[in-house]
């Protein structure tokens, strides 16, 4: 087993020359940041990511969560870690210093966060809901509840989760039937069955406030009646101490294919005549406020694809370098090599490793662009980031998700049949990233909206200004004289007329043939993912050529071959899926229902 | 949970139109096959899958093999279903009818192989490895030998495996060090310790009959110095009943991600003196022994593939047939519809679909190949089927495993949430599945093999010979005047020249350059899978296209659509693997090992 070692110097890179560090610490409200301290905080980050996080990775999955009659008990271990991870502050810092947070840009908590992904998706998992929990409060509930919930679940002394699913509710939640009726007091009986709840129940802190989807009773029927509600494991006295336990249990626990250290809960709600919650901002608006906290999760779900893609990258890698097996293909040496030298290896390593880069890179960018939507001084500045924002998060959620597939697949190729068998800890990257490309909206809900909302319905203008954006780059690469450089602005050029053609097909046929448009969608977000990523390890290359001679020169030589094997190798797909989309459509939809 | 209905029509048609059962059956020694005989065998076997085999999945996987102190016991009902298959001549029917088999067409069993492995690949194993053991004895070994074990390896009543691997020699088979001494009476003393033995123990049958690889005293180093060895688990005596036990013990079984149902035995070998071992045919000419076998076994490895694909989409469709869920973009009947009517979740299902019946065709299609190169009357087709059958043999393994992965990954994504839910079944197919791209030979090593000896070593003879029939149906679907059939026609061009253009690149690099073209050879792979599946699939669409009137038209219309969707979507990506081929190796190859 090798140990996840944080790769702060990847991630540093992609922060400051793609995500545009220097310029966020110079952001106002970033007065307190520097280029030093970040350095420092992911340096603290790494260590802990390997020393504390990292170890509960295995147990988790072996040993999974106890469910007994509504309590789950944790894997050993977790109890403990997640003690020490809110004592150290790590938990709360990415939240607003407001109540009790660091309030650091969101490029630094990404880098951060990738780390938690890294080591345990399952640790990293409660983290990400109670802050999400946090964001929803924070935007949306009354200062009341703010003061009562905020500081302690920032803290990570109380925890959070979303109360979204119901079994005829998933990726429609239209559907959702969950009731909240007046109680007098201003506050709501609850009652419903939820499923899907991640860190629903367990034992790492003494109170789970339940953010949760309900409909009052004279609701408007669809997505236009459903409020959001905070609905607390024990109610919380005028004092703030524990109050009563509140009427709503863990149900069950679900046997699932990964991520085994996270309780993924059924929740009963009411069951001995509602469980108490208090409504959260207006009725019925409930919807758009989780959408609030879920853009933002959802580019947390596409920093998983990252995280566990690195992970499963350097436990193969580590594999790779200590086993020895065969001959390597045209070597003469004579030695005993490792596995590294054989070709095909390489080719699954480089693969890995480019695409996880790549994620990265997308992943950090959007964070930038946050930061900038979010506290650039020119309007003008924060809108066209928002725009850009909110173009790319589909395609972070569903890009970086969906390479993680692959990417973790390849991880137990490169360990032959040892990658097969549980203890050599291969496989569990791969059957924990089985659950991003679903959960947070799964990568045709994604699809659904980058061809719709984010590039249809506005005729395609950020996109445009995306790929205007891509060509320059590719022509400041081939105006360099760099033939490394040339070759990739080459293979980005490809890329880029692929996507032009694509969305001009898909902004000609979204409104005349939506089922059309819609068979292309998941194409058209792997395309776009393709591109946008070859854009930046594009870019990376260009500043890494300028530093070749640096003393780390090493560093920069291999960012160089990683974008290149990207642009050789990658790229070249980005043409399938624009003849999936421009041409496919018929095809997916030709055959009647019964021919199946 | 759905039943698993074996696609007889679909298997039929396949035999039929691709593999050339009308001709197979008319060879020398097929005398008493007749399509009727095949169609009754195929319904017989079919029901058999469904009720008999199909019920073990789920608890083979949830079970598991218990092992203590040496001894492995099988999840509930494998004994008891194993005796069953038994006693019904199931287990031997592929073998040949001199030790008491069926002596059917490899075309035929290959059809009910599939079923076996679509309704539970753990159970599936048994038989195959059995069955392989009976290919290399009864090729290889003395009239006693086969006298001895043959008759009730065919019935059942005794299983077989192969012991090859040694923690240090996995893909690397010159690495053996077990080891035979001579015990002067014709005997041998086995000694040593193998991993990974399929079925290496268990309670099943009465004996197992362990064909082991071990060197001889003064056996040259490498790989001709190996010999092969029958170690029965319990002796043998004269008169045919069993004697003592051999010193031979299963010392663990493995935690896998899947195939829980069959146990992965580590086997010690000679703990206490030796285990007394049979030598099969000549001294140091094991591997090659095992490589009569190994061929065969790669094929049926393809053909877990096809199974197990087969099974997942099955599966998946009747799940989107139920589940209602969200509104079907672009419809305006107001009525709740299931999601089979999403464009995505049709996307998803089609390319389930087509690229397993592109599977079927193709290791229906190399079945059919290998029934005319054993018994055609006519030698010039026999050696062109040989060749064909032997330029296949690592595309059908590699190409139907590695489709297998995509498709039981879409398998659980179309179930949403749900498919990573264990009690759900869906992701059971890509736990198991995630083992047949690495054992029999990993990708790379078969992608090894078709570079190397099947094409570059031979001059593309072989490949060129291939190319030439596929562009033959193109012309003839081209001149149909069918616009459908022109239309796949075009993308099969598309397809014929990338696998083309691979071809003189391979041929003219691989001597030169050998890692360069050892760094492109999975690519190869995939692209001649995608062509030679393309092609199969245009020849299915052309005998469709005549039939569209006939009673079951809906049939054929089914297949004209899923051969259009495997033109439209998979037959695009060979040029993406064309270009990693030909403009690829240097990235993959570029960067030191200490930069990984």
């Amino acid at each position: 087993m090798s140990t996840y070692v944080a790769p702060v110097k990847d991630m540093l890179f992609a922060m400051n020359e793609l995500a545009g560090l220097q310029e966020i610490v110079g952001l106002p409200g970033n007065e307190d940041v520097s280029s030093d301290l970040v350095e420092a905080i992911l340096d603290e980050a790494g260590k802990f990511a390997s020393e504390v996080v990292d170890p509960l990775n295995k147990v988790g999955d072996k040993q999974g969560n106890k469910w007994n009659n509504g309590v789950v008990t944790t894997a050993d271990g977790f109890k403990e870690a997640y003690a020490t991870f809110c004592e150290t502050g790590w938990n709360g810092m990415p939240a607003s210093t407001e109540f009790g947070g660091q309030g650091l840009p969101v490029t630094v908590s990404t880098a951060v966060l990738e780390m938690w992904k890294s080591a345990s998706i399952s640790f990293s998992l409660c983290q990400m809901l109670t802050l999400g929990a946090v964001e929803a409060i924070a935007h949306h509930g009354s200062d009341e509840l703010k003061a009562t919930f905020l500081p302690n679940m920032v803290s990570g002394k109380w925890t959070g989760t979303m109360n979204l699913t119901e079994p005829q509710a998933g990726s429609d939640l239209a559907a959702i039937r969950s009731k909240a009726e007046p109680r007098g007091d201003g506050s709501y009986a609850i009652s419903g069955t939820k499923i899907f709840i991640t860190w629903g129940e367990h034992d790492m802190a003494e109170n789970i406030i339940h953010l949760v989807l309900a409909r009052l009773p004279d609701a408007p029927p669809g997505v236009k009646g459903i409020s959001l509600f905070i609905a607390p494991k024990f109610l919380v006295n005028a004092d703030g101490s524990l109050g009563e336990r509140n009427d709503l249990i863990c149900a069950s626990i679900e046997h699932k294919m990964g991520i085994h250290g996270s309780a993924t809960a059924v929740m009963s709600f009411g069951d001995n005549g509602g469980a108490i919650g208090y409504l959260v901002g207006e009725p019925n608006r409930g919807l758009e406020y989780m959408f609030t906290m879920m853009n933002h999760a959802r580019l947390n779900v596409g920093l998983e694809g990252v995280g566990v893609s690195e992970r499963s990258y350097q436990h193969a890698l580590a594999y790779a370098r200590e086993r020895i097996q065969g001959k390597i293909i045209g070597d003469k040496s004579g030695e005993k090599k490792p596995i590294l030298h054989h070709p095909d290896v390489r080719r699954m390593l480089m693969d890995m490793k480019s695409r996880t880069e790549a994620g990265r890179a997308i992943a950090y960018y959007v964070a930038g662009c946050m930061d900038r939507a979010h506290s650039h001084p020119d309007a003008d500045v924060r809108a066209a980031n928002q725009r850009r924002l909110e173009l790319l998060t589909p395609v972070v959620k569903g890009w970086c998700t969906e390479n993680a597939q692959g990417i973790t697949w390849n991880g137990v190729q490169v360990h032959g049949g040892m990658g097969f068998i549980e203890e050599t800890g291969a496989a569990q990257y791969m059957r924990d990233a089985r659950i991003i490309t679903i959960y947070e909206g799964t990568t045709a809900i994604q699809a659904n909206d980058l061809i719709g909302r984010k590039t249809a319905k506005e005729g395609g203008k950020s996109m445009q200004q995306l790929l205007a954006d891509i060509a320059e780059t590719g022509s400041a690469l081939r105006a360099s004289g760099n033939a490394q450089l040339k070759a990739i602005a080459e293979a980005l050029g490809d890329g880029i007329a692929a996507l032009d053609e694509a969305t001009n097909w898909l902004i000609a046929n979204y409104d005349a043939n939506p089922q059309a448009a819609a068979a292309g969608s998941v194409p058209f977000l792997k395309l776009t993912g393709i591109v946008v990523g070859g854009w930046l390890m594009a870019r990376s290359a260009a500043v890494a050529a300028e530093r070749l001679d640096a003393a780390d020169g090493d560093f920069y030589k291999a960012k160089i071959a990683t974008a290149s094997y990207f642009a050789q190798h990658v790229i070249p797909e980005a043409n399938s899926y624009r003849d999936a989309i421009v041409g496919g459509a018929e095809s997916v939809l030709a055959l009647e229902e019964a021919l199946f």
